[in-house]
Protein backbone atom coordinates (compact mmCIF):
# COMPACT_ATOMS: atom_id res chain seq x y z
CA UNK A 1 0.00 0.00 0.00
CA UNK A 2 1.26 3.52 -1.10
CA UNK A 3 -0.89 5.95 -0.24
CA UNK A 4 0.09 8.83 -2.25
CA UNK A 5 1.37 12.06 0.35
CA UNK A 6 -0.89 14.46 -1.85
CA UNK A 7 -4.17 12.52 -1.30
CA UNK A 8 -3.87 13.61 2.36
CA UNK A 9 -3.41 16.72 1.31
CA UNK A 10 -6.11 17.52 -1.53
CA UNK A 11 -9.14 18.16 0.58
CA UNK A 12 -9.96 17.32 4.40
CA UNK A 13 -11.54 14.23 4.54
CA UNK A 14 -13.33 11.60 7.19
CA UNK A 15 -14.67 8.76 7.73
CA UNK A 16 -17.77 8.45 9.24
CA UNK A 17 -19.20 5.25 11.11
CA UNK A 18 -22.78 5.01 10.22
CA UNK A 19 -24.78 2.39 11.28
CA UNK A 20 -28.33 4.04 10.13
CA UNK A 21 -29.01 4.74 13.68
CA UNK A 22 -30.16 8.31 15.81
CA UNK A 23 -26.47 8.94 16.84
CA UNK A 24 -24.56 8.42 13.95
CA UNK A 25 -26.70 10.29 11.69
CA UNK A 26 -26.24 13.11 13.88
CA UNK A 27 -22.43 12.46 13.66
CA UNK A 28 -22.37 12.09 9.69
CA UNK A 29 -24.41 15.88 9.82
CA UNK A 30 -22.20 17.63 12.15
CA UNK A 31 -18.96 16.02 9.87
CA UNK A 32 -20.46 17.18 6.92
CA UNK A 33 -21.38 20.91 8.48
CA UNK A 34 -17.63 21.19 9.71
CA UNK A 35 -16.87 20.74 6.11
CA UNK A 36 -15.20 16.97 5.54
CA UNK A 37 -15.22 15.35 2.42
CA UNK A 38 -17.20 12.34 4.07
CA UNK A 39 -16.81 8.28 3.24
CA UNK A 40 -19.20 5.98 5.06
CA UNK A 41 -19.16 2.92 6.69
CA UNK A 42 -22.11 0.10 7.62
CA UNK A 43 -21.15 -3.14 8.64
CA UNK A 44 -23.39 -6.21 7.87
CA UNK A 45 -22.38 -8.27 11.00
CA UNK A 46 -25.40 -10.01 10.91
CA UNK A 47 -27.48 -7.78 13.11
CA UNK A 48 -30.82 -8.30 14.24
CA UNK A 49 -31.78 -4.92 12.87
CA UNK A 50 -31.01 -5.25 9.30
CA UNK A 51 -33.56 -2.21 8.28
CA UNK A 52 -30.52 0.31 10.03
CA UNK A 53 -28.67 -0.98 6.72
CA UNK A 54 -31.34 0.35 4.31
CA UNK A 55 -31.51 4.08 6.35
CA UNK A 56 -27.61 4.22 6.18
CA UNK A 57 -27.70 4.16 2.76
CA UNK A 58 -31.05 6.53 2.82
CA UNK A 59 -28.47 8.86 5.44
CA UNK A 60 -25.43 8.91 3.21
CA UNK A 61 -27.58 10.06 0.32
CA UNK A 62 -29.06 12.56 2.07
CA UNK A 63 -25.95 14.26 3.60
CA UNK A 64 -24.06 13.64 -0.12
CA UNK A 65 -21.22 11.23 1.36
CA UNK A 66 -18.28 10.79 -1.24
CA UNK A 67 -18.89 7.10 -0.78
CA UNK A 68 -20.78 4.42 1.25
CA UNK A 69 -19.65 1.09 1.75
CA UNK A 70 -21.21 -1.85 3.12
CA UNK A 71 -18.54 -4.34 5.02
CA UNK A 72 -19.71 -8.20 5.27
CA UNK A 73 -18.34 -9.87 8.27
CA UNK A 74 -19.65 -12.81 9.43
CA UNK A 75 -19.73 -12.10 13.44
CA UNK A 76 -22.20 -14.33 14.26
CA UNK A 77 -19.27 -17.14 14.13
CA UNK A 78 -18.09 -15.24 17.10
CA UNK A 79 -21.61 -15.20 19.18
CA UNK A 80 -22.07 -14.34 22.06
CA UNK A 81 -24.68 -11.15 21.76
CA UNK A 82 -27.87 -10.81 21.51
CA UNK A 83 -27.42 -8.98 18.66
CA UNK A 84 -26.18 -11.15 16.25
CA UNK A 85 -27.10 -14.56 18.06
CA UNK A 86 -30.53 -15.49 17.36
CA UNK A 87 -30.97 -17.78 20.05
CA UNK A 88 -30.61 -15.31 23.01
CA UNK A 89 -33.47 -12.86 23.53
CA UNK A 90 -33.26 -8.86 23.09
CA UNK A 91 -34.52 -8.16 26.48
CA UNK A 92 -37.50 -5.79 26.91
CA UNK A 93 -37.50 -5.13 30.46
CA UNK A 94 -35.85 -1.45 30.93
CA UNK A 95 -32.60 -0.33 30.90
CA UNK A 96 -29.66 -2.64 33.07
CA UNK A 97 -27.53 -0.75 35.14
CA UNK A 98 -24.63 -3.28 33.90
CA UNK A 99 -23.28 -4.22 30.82
CA UNK A 100 -26.18 -5.33 28.66
CA UNK A 101 -27.07 -8.43 27.01
CA UNK A 102 -26.75 -6.72 23.27
CA UNK A 103 -23.17 -5.84 23.74
CA UNK A 104 -21.03 -7.31 20.92
CA UNK A 105 -17.61 -8.10 21.93
CA UNK A 106 -14.88 -6.14 21.03
CA UNK A 107 -17.46 -4.00 18.38
CA UNK A 108 -16.15 -1.05 17.97
CA UNK A 109 -12.68 -2.17 18.03
CA UNK A 110 -13.58 -3.95 15.14
CA UNK A 111 -15.45 -1.21 13.04
CA UNK A 112 -12.91 1.07 14.14
CA UNK A 113 -10.22 -1.18 12.79
CA UNK A 114 -11.77 -1.15 9.68
CA UNK A 115 -12.01 2.12 9.51
CA UNK A 116 -8.39 3.10 10.17
CA UNK A 117 -7.72 0.70 6.83
CA UNK A 118 -9.84 2.97 4.97
CA UNK A 119 -8.51 6.04 6.40
CA UNK A 120 -5.59 5.08 4.98
CA UNK A 121 -6.42 3.85 1.79
CA UNK A 122 -8.75 6.95 1.10
CA UNK A 123 -6.63 9.27 2.41
CA UNK A 124 -8.24 10.55 5.79
CA UNK A 125 -6.77 11.96 9.02
CA UNK A 126 -10.58 11.87 11.08
CA UNK A 127 -12.30 8.76 12.15
CA UNK A 128 -15.62 9.87 13.26
CA UNK A 129 -18.19 7.50 15.76
CA UNK A 130 -20.89 8.06 17.82
CA UNK A 131 -19.77 6.65 20.73
CA UNK A 132 -21.88 8.05 23.98
CA UNK A 133 -20.38 7.75 27.46
CA UNK A 134 -23.54 8.87 29.11
CA UNK A 135 -26.44 7.00 27.90
CA UNK A 136 -24.05 4.07 27.28
CA UNK A 137 -22.03 3.72 30.43
CA UNK A 138 -22.50 0.54 30.67
CA UNK A 139 -20.67 -0.46 27.11
CA UNK A 140 -16.68 0.10 28.06
CA UNK A 141 -16.15 0.62 24.33
CA UNK A 142 -17.73 3.68 24.53
CA UNK A 143 -15.34 5.39 27.20
CA UNK A 144 -13.44 8.54 26.56
CA UNK A 145 -10.18 6.16 27.99
CA UNK A 146 -10.92 3.47 25.33
CA UNK A 147 -11.01 5.92 22.54
CA UNK A 148 -7.59 7.26 23.34
CA UNK A 149 -6.34 4.53 23.19
CA UNK A 150 -7.64 3.41 20.09
CA UNK A 151 -5.80 6.76 18.84
CA UNK A 152 -2.65 5.75 20.17
CA UNK A 153 -2.25 2.35 18.92
CA UNK A 154 -3.29 3.92 14.92
CA UNK A 155 -0.65 6.03 15.00
CA UNK A 156 1.84 2.98 15.19
CA UNK A 157 -0.11 0.70 13.04
CA UNK A 158 -0.39 2.47 9.41
CA UNK A 159 2.18 3.27 6.81
CA UNK A 160 0.84 6.98 7.00
CA UNK A 161 0.46 7.24 10.72
CA UNK A 162 4.93 6.72 9.98
CA UNK A 163 4.60 9.13 7.40
CA UNK A 164 3.65 11.60 9.75
CA UNK A 165 -0.59 11.76 8.78
CA UNK A 166 -2.00 11.24 12.42
CA UNK A 167 -4.75 10.09 12.67
CA UNK A 168 -7.73 11.38 14.96
CA UNK A 169 -10.47 9.32 16.55
CA UNK A 170 -13.50 12.05 16.70
CA UNK A 171 -16.15 11.65 19.12
CA UNK A 172 -18.55 14.49 18.85
CA UNK A 173 -21.25 13.13 20.93
CA UNK A 174 -19.28 11.68 23.71
CA UNK A 175 -19.91 14.18 26.61
CA UNK A 176 -23.85 15.08 24.86
CA UNK A 177 -27.17 13.59 26.55
CA UNK A 178 -30.18 11.99 24.25
CA UNK A 179 -31.83 15.27 24.12
CA UNK A 180 -29.00 17.09 23.15
CA UNK A 181 -27.77 15.09 20.63
CA UNK A 182 -31.61 14.91 19.14
CA UNK A 183 -31.52 19.00 19.29
CA UNK A 184 -27.91 19.47 17.38
CA UNK A 185 -28.86 16.74 14.70
CA UNK A 186 -32.69 18.83 14.03
CA UNK A 187 -30.25 22.05 13.66
CA UNK A 188 -27.95 20.28 11.38
CA UNK A 189 -31.19 19.26 9.57
CA UNK A 190 -30.88 15.19 10.25
CA UNK A 191 -34.77 13.74 9.40
CA UNK A 192 -35.11 11.14 12.46
CA UNK A 193 -37.98 9.74 10.84
CA UNK A 194 -35.02 8.48 8.33
CA UNK A 195 -33.60 6.94 11.57
CA UNK A 196 -33.50 3.11 13.05
CA UNK A 197 -32.72 2.86 16.30
CA UNK A 198 -33.81 -0.35 17.64
CA UNK A 199 -32.33 -3.58 18.50
CA UNK A 200 -34.98 -5.40 16.60
CA UNK A 201 -36.56 -3.73 13.77
CA UNK A 202 -39.50 -5.61 11.44
CA UNK A 203 -38.41 -6.35 8.19
CA UNK A 204 -40.52 -2.74 7.03
CA UNK A 205 -38.20 -0.80 9.90
CA UNK A 206 -40.90 -0.36 12.70
CA UNK A 207 -39.16 -0.16 15.92
CA UNK A 208 -40.34 -2.32 18.58
CA UNK A 209 -40.48 0.51 21.35
CA UNK A 210 -39.22 -1.21 23.98
CA UNK A 211 -35.48 -2.11 23.66
CA UNK A 212 -33.11 -0.22 25.26
CA UNK A 213 -32.17 1.33 22.42
CA UNK A 214 -36.24 2.74 21.58
CA UNK A 215 -36.78 3.62 25.04
CA UNK A 216 -33.44 5.88 25.40
CA UNK A 217 -34.23 7.59 22.08
CA UNK A 218 -38.39 7.70 23.20
CA UNK A 219 -36.69 9.22 26.49
CA UNK A 220 -34.35 11.61 24.08
CA UNK A 221 -37.40 13.61 22.37
CA UNK A 222 -39.15 14.02 25.23
CA UNK A 223 -36.27 15.59 27.37
CA UNK A 224 -35.33 17.47 24.06
CA UNK A 225 -39.53 19.09 24.22
CA UNK A 226 -39.54 17.40 20.28
CA UNK A 227 -41.93 15.23 18.71
CA UNK A 228 -40.22 11.52 17.98
CA UNK A 229 -41.16 10.77 14.48
CA UNK A 230 -39.97 7.15 14.45
CA UNK A 231 -42.15 4.88 13.07
CA UNK A 232 -43.12 2.20 15.78
CA UNK A 233 -44.95 -0.79 15.48
CA UNK A 234 -46.87 -0.43 18.27
CA UNK B 1 -22.27 -10.63 26.17
CA UNK B 2 -21.73 -11.98 29.64
CA UNK B 3 -19.12 -14.17 29.53
CA UNK B 4 -19.22 -16.31 32.58
CA UNK B 5 -15.97 -15.87 35.05
CA UNK B 6 -15.80 -19.12 35.44
CA UNK B 7 -14.98 -19.73 31.39
CA UNK B 8 -11.80 -17.79 32.21
CA UNK B 9 -10.43 -20.46 35.09
CA UNK B 10 -11.51 -24.10 33.51
CA UNK B 11 -8.39 -23.95 30.84
CA UNK B 12 -5.37 -21.88 29.60
CA UNK B 13 -7.25 -21.14 26.24
CA UNK B 14 -5.73 -18.67 23.33
CA UNK B 15 -6.60 -17.20 20.61
CA UNK B 16 -4.00 -17.98 17.57
CA UNK B 17 -4.04 -16.50 14.51
CA UNK B 18 -3.87 -18.74 11.55
CA UNK B 19 -2.81 -17.79 8.11
CA UNK B 20 -1.55 -20.82 6.93
CA UNK B 21 1.89 -19.94 6.23
CA UNK B 22 5.09 -20.72 8.18
CA UNK B 23 5.28 -18.29 10.60
CA UNK B 24 1.70 -19.24 11.91
CA UNK B 25 1.90 -22.30 11.75
CA UNK B 26 5.26 -22.09 14.41
CA UNK B 27 2.95 -19.80 16.77
CA UNK B 28 0.36 -22.68 16.67
CA UNK B 29 2.89 -25.19 17.76
CA UNK B 30 4.45 -23.12 20.27
CA UNK B 31 0.79 -22.63 21.39
CA UNK B 32 0.15 -25.75 22.03
CA UNK B 33 3.25 -27.02 23.32
CA UNK B 34 2.94 -24.67 25.84
CA UNK B 35 -0.52 -26.28 27.13
CA UNK B 36 -2.93 -23.60 26.21
CA UNK B 37 -6.25 -25.06 24.27
CA UNK B 38 -5.77 -23.09 21.05
CA UNK B 39 -8.88 -21.47 19.09
CA UNK B 40 -7.42 -21.00 15.26
CA UNK B 41 -9.31 -17.81 13.67
CA UNK B 42 -8.22 -17.50 9.82
CA UNK B 43 -9.37 -15.05 7.53
CA UNK B 44 -10.85 -14.85 4.00
CA UNK B 45 -9.86 -11.32 2.61
CA UNK B 46 -10.17 -11.50 -0.77
CA UNK B 47 -6.96 -12.69 -1.10
CA UNK B 48 -4.67 -14.02 -4.06
CA UNK B 49 -3.48 -16.72 -2.13
CA UNK B 50 -6.45 -18.70 -1.03
CA UNK B 51 -4.71 -21.67 -0.53
CA UNK B 52 -3.39 -20.66 2.57
CA UNK B 53 -7.24 -21.35 3.93
CA UNK B 54 -6.73 -24.57 3.13
CA UNK B 55 -3.50 -25.01 4.56
CA UNK B 56 -4.62 -23.41 7.95
CA UNK B 57 -7.55 -26.00 8.48
CA UNK B 58 -4.95 -29.04 7.80
CA UNK B 59 -2.44 -27.53 10.54
CA UNK B 60 -5.36 -26.95 12.93
CA UNK B 61 -6.07 -30.19 12.86
CA UNK B 62 -3.05 -31.90 12.93
CA UNK B 63 -2.27 -29.43 16.40
CA UNK B 64 -5.77 -30.76 17.46
CA UNK B 65 -7.03 -27.14 17.69
CA UNK B 66 -10.33 -26.78 19.98
CA UNK B 67 -11.87 -24.83 17.47
CA UNK B 68 -10.94 -23.21 14.17
CA UNK B 69 -12.95 -20.37 12.49
CA UNK B 70 -12.61 -18.68 9.31
CA UNK B 71 -13.90 -15.26 9.26
CA UNK B 72 -15.20 -14.04 5.78
CA UNK B 73 -14.45 -9.96 5.03
CA UNK B 74 -14.73 -8.03 2.12
CA UNK B 75 -11.30 -5.73 2.62
CA UNK B 76 -11.54 -5.96 -1.31
CA UNK B 77 -13.53 -3.00 -0.77
CA UNK B 78 -11.28 -0.84 0.92
CA UNK B 79 -8.55 -2.16 -1.71
CA UNK B 80 -4.90 -0.48 -1.53
CA UNK B 81 -2.64 -3.73 -1.54
CA UNK B 82 -1.61 -6.21 -4.27
CA UNK B 83 -2.77 -8.69 -2.00
CA UNK B 84 -6.21 -8.07 -2.15
CA UNK B 85 -6.81 -5.65 -5.32
CA UNK B 86 -6.19 -8.02 -8.93
CA UNK B 87 -5.15 -4.44 -10.71
CA UNK B 88 -1.78 -4.38 -8.74
CA UNK B 89 1.02 -6.84 -9.53
CA UNK B 90 2.89 -8.52 -6.89
CA UNK B 91 6.27 -7.45 -7.07
CA UNK B 92 8.77 -10.55 -7.88
CA UNK B 93 12.15 -8.06 -8.33
CA UNK B 94 13.61 -8.39 -4.57
CA UNK B 95 13.27 -7.13 -1.31
CA UNK B 96 12.79 -3.49 -0.96
CA UNK B 97 13.47 -1.75 2.28
CA UNK B 98 10.29 0.31 2.41
CA UNK B 99 6.82 -0.59 3.32
CA UNK B 100 5.78 -3.13 0.29
CA UNK B 101 2.80 -3.24 -2.05
CA UNK B 102 1.54 -6.42 -0.51
CA UNK B 103 1.21 -4.07 2.89
CA UNK B 104 -2.96 -4.48 3.85
CA UNK B 105 -3.66 -1.33 5.38
CA UNK B 106 -4.33 -1.93 9.12
CA UNK B 107 -4.84 -5.83 8.59
CA UNK B 108 -3.27 -6.79 11.50
CA UNK B 109 -5.14 -4.56 13.82
CA UNK B 110 -8.64 -6.18 11.97
CA UNK B 111 -6.91 -9.31 12.73
CA UNK B 112 -6.46 -8.82 16.43
CA UNK B 113 -9.82 -7.10 16.92
CA UNK B 114 -11.63 -10.21 15.90
CA UNK B 115 -9.28 -12.26 17.75
CA UNK B 116 -10.29 -10.15 20.68
CA UNK B 117 -14.03 -10.37 20.22
CA UNK B 118 -13.50 -14.69 20.07
CA UNK B 119 -11.10 -14.13 23.24
CA UNK B 120 -13.92 -12.78 24.90
CA UNK B 121 -16.61 -14.71 24.06
CA UNK B 122 -14.30 -18.28 24.88
CA UNK B 123 -12.64 -16.64 28.20
CA UNK B 124 -8.95 -16.51 26.23
CA UNK B 125 -6.70 -14.28 27.96
CA UNK B 126 -4.01 -15.02 25.41
CA UNK B 127 -3.86 -14.23 21.89
CA UNK B 128 -1.26 -15.51 19.61
CA UNK B 129 0.07 -13.64 16.51
CA UNK B 130 2.80 -14.54 14.16
CA UNK B 131 4.65 -10.79 13.33
CA UNK B 132 8.31 -10.89 13.27
CA UNK B 133 10.10 -7.40 13.60
CA UNK B 134 13.07 -9.02 11.62
CA UNK B 135 12.16 -10.60 8.24
CA UNK B 136 9.13 -7.67 7.98
CA UNK B 137 10.76 -4.39 9.45
CA UNK B 138 9.03 -2.64 6.51
CA UNK B 139 5.23 -3.36 7.81
CA UNK B 140 4.34 -0.76 10.86
CA UNK B 141 1.80 -3.79 12.55
CA UNK B 142 4.44 -5.74 13.09
CA UNK B 143 6.76 -3.77 15.75
CA UNK B 144 6.44 -4.19 19.35
CA UNK B 145 5.54 -1.12 20.09
CA UNK B 146 2.36 -1.57 17.99
CA UNK B 147 1.97 -4.70 19.85
CA UNK B 148 2.17 -3.29 22.95
CA UNK B 149 -0.13 -0.43 21.87
CA UNK B 150 -2.61 -2.61 21.04
CA UNK B 151 -2.63 -4.63 24.12
CA UNK B 152 -3.21 -1.47 25.75
CA UNK B 153 -6.30 -0.28 24.13
CA UNK B 154 -7.59 -3.98 24.23
CA UNK B 155 -7.64 -3.62 27.79
CA UNK B 156 -10.03 -0.75 27.67
CA UNK B 157 -11.90 -2.21 25.16
CA UNK B 158 -13.85 -5.45 27.15
CA UNK B 159 -16.24 -5.91 29.79
CA UNK B 160 -14.08 -9.12 30.73
CA UNK B 161 -10.98 -6.47 30.70
CA UNK B 162 -13.21 -4.60 32.99
CA UNK B 163 -13.81 -7.65 35.22
CA UNK B 164 -10.11 -8.22 35.73
CA UNK B 165 -9.26 -10.57 32.69
CA UNK B 166 -6.44 -8.57 31.23
CA UNK B 167 -5.55 -9.92 27.52
CA UNK B 168 -2.10 -10.72 26.54
CA UNK B 169 -1.14 -10.10 23.38
CA UNK B 170 2.11 -13.37 22.70
CA UNK B 171 4.11 -12.70 19.73
CA UNK B 172 6.85 -15.73 20.21
CA UNK B 173 8.21 -14.92 17.06
CA UNK B 174 8.96 -11.08 17.14
CA UNK B 175 12.69 -11.24 17.47
CA UNK B 176 13.61 -14.12 15.53
CA UNK B 177 14.99 -15.10 12.07
CA UNK B 178 13.25 -17.05 9.78
CA UNK B 179 15.94 -19.69 10.29
CA UNK B 180 15.15 -19.56 14.05
CA UNK B 181 11.59 -19.69 13.27
CA UNK B 182 11.83 -22.95 10.98
CA UNK B 183 14.56 -24.84 13.59
CA UNK B 184 12.25 -24.28 16.28
CA UNK B 185 9.10 -25.43 14.44
CA UNK B 186 10.72 -28.23 12.98
CA UNK B 187 11.65 -29.37 16.73
CA UNK B 188 8.26 -28.98 17.39
CA UNK B 189 6.65 -31.19 14.77
CA UNK B 190 5.84 -28.86 12.12
CA UNK B 191 5.52 -30.45 8.72
CA UNK B 192 5.95 -27.23 6.46
CA UNK B 193 5.41 -29.14 3.36
CA UNK B 194 1.81 -28.45 5.16
CA UNK B 195 2.19 -24.73 4.98
CA UNK B 196 1.66 -22.53 2.26
CA UNK B 197 3.65 -18.59 2.47
CA UNK B 198 3.12 -17.98 -1.22
CA UNK B 199 1.53 -14.24 -2.00
CA UNK B 200 0.00 -16.00 -5.03
CA UNK B 201 0.16 -19.65 -5.11
CA UNK B 202 -1.75 -21.24 -7.63
CA UNK B 203 -5.04 -23.34 -7.05
CA UNK B 204 -3.24 -26.41 -6.39
CA UNK B 205 -1.52 -24.31 -3.43
CA UNK B 206 2.09 -24.93 -5.18
CA UNK B 207 4.35 -21.69 -4.79
CA UNK B 208 5.44 -19.21 -7.26
CA UNK B 209 9.12 -19.30 -6.06
CA UNK B 210 9.73 -14.92 -6.61
CA UNK B 211 7.53 -13.39 -4.33
CA UNK B 212 9.04 -11.64 -1.30
CA UNK B 213 7.42 -14.04 1.07
CA UNK B 214 8.57 -16.86 -1.07
CA UNK B 215 12.40 -15.03 -0.83
CA UNK B 216 11.98 -15.04 2.35
CA UNK B 217 10.99 -18.87 2.96
CA UNK B 218 13.95 -19.95 0.61
CA UNK B 219 15.96 -18.13 2.44
CA UNK B 220 14.95 -19.26 5.90
CA UNK B 221 15.72 -22.53 5.58
CA UNK B 222 19.13 -22.31 3.84
CA UNK B 223 20.32 -20.47 6.34
CA UNK B 224 18.93 -22.88 8.74
CA UNK B 225 20.55 -25.38 7.24
CA UNK B 226 17.33 -27.77 6.46
CA UNK B 227 15.81 -28.95 3.03
CA UNK B 228 12.95 -26.68 2.46
CA UNK B 229 10.02 -29.33 1.43
CA UNK B 230 7.64 -26.50 -0.55
CA UNK B 231 6.11 -27.55 -3.40
CA UNK B 232 7.07 -24.41 -6.16
CA UNK B 233 5.77 -24.59 -9.19
CA UNK B 234 9.03 -23.67 -11.22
Amino acid sequence: MKPSTSSFNEVKKAIVLLSGGLDSATVLAIATAQGYECHTMSFDYGQRHRSELDAAVRIAEQFHAKTHRVMQMNMNAIGGSALTDMDIAVPTGGLSETVPITYVPARNTVFLSYALALAEVVGALDIFIGVNAVDYSGYPDCRPEYIAAFETMANLATQAALEGHKVKIQTPLIHLSKAEIIQQGVALGVDYAKTVSCYQANSEGLACGQCDSCLLRKQGFREAGLDDPTPYAI
